[in-house]
């Protein structure tokens, strides 16, 4: 279920590009404790320019390598969860060489009615797959 | 007002790409019953390899042929309205040969306040536009 | 902290493209009184066709220089905030010659936990980052 968008600048190789998007998707089974095969990732490789992202405000500086890590998935999950969620993520790319200035992530949340898998089947709703447990409010 | 992003492979032609996006909209139309010009659609032809969509342990393959399909609209659709929507668009889209394996749809909410579709006005709140009458809660 | 997506049709040059980017974040500083450096986008040029946009039914026509404005930010604004920021952002691309029927702009909220500027930390939690008062419900 988690729909998660990865937008990259460009002039990595495929296999570092398939590399990033598996550690994202590590971190999430291993914190959220979803399926394997519960993964659904749009990456995208823009131009230089066409990823505008500063620093908040916090007093760092990004070196151009940022990765923008957008997550839709089902309200429920702690503060903490989400938390650990973020650290994991860091850590995974940092695994990877890729600089805690460089990791950003924003999260948007639904229900389970809105997912469809397949088949024009909401499958949270008809029981096909069950709401993860953490993820029930 | 629903803001639909829809994500395919390239390798099809322009018009099978807007014969997608046409399906997708007829399915909109018809289940929520908004104007037909009511249609915002940002396509996207990607790489293969940059959309990685298994099958969530529902146990199935898709064929590389996936749409997915991001849909941002207004809350207060019911469950079923939801689920009929989901089995409008895959039938749309069965319609033109894409198995049901291949559609992904994921849903996210927000309120009247949220649009704005020209001049920098909110046509929800100002009352240019009309709240769908479905569409509220 | 607010990420906001810009999708453009292709043919304009790289400077008018950050010259578009810029105006919105402008308005977004003006009106919500965010950091200058609190700037997150993604910018994304599209062939022809791959934007759809039409009027919603308000009875206008776009000219094919539509720019489709989403923003991803933290809930507590208040319609008339939000109003504000809509006539900000419609007047800052005015002033560089895009007309307002060719402004769309979708908004999607979320939470102070579901951000992370860097290092995996969520850091309106951790409190390094204070959240903004007016988003404060």
């Amino acid at each position: 279920m988690p729909l998660v968008r990865i937008d990259v600048t460009e002039g990595r190789t495929p296999d570092r590009v398939r590399a990033i998007a598996d550690a994202i998707h590590r971190a999430i089974v291993a914190e959220y404790g979803i399926p394997e095969r519960d993964r659904f990732q749009v990456v995208t490789e823009k131009p230089a320019g066409h990823i505008i992202a500063e620093d908040a405000g916090l007093g760092f500086d990004r070196d151009g390598e940022v990765v923008i890590i957008q997550i839709f998935t089902q309200r429920g999950r702690t503060i903490e969860a989400k938390q650990k969620l973020y650290a994991a993520i860091a850590g995974e790319l940092g695994a990877l060489g890729i600089a805690g200035e460089n990791v950003f992530i924003g999260y948007v949340e639904n229900g389970p009615e809105d997912w469809s898998f397949g088949f024009g089947r909401a499958q949270y709703v008809t029981g096909e797959l069950a709401v993860p447990a953490k993820a029930v409010a």
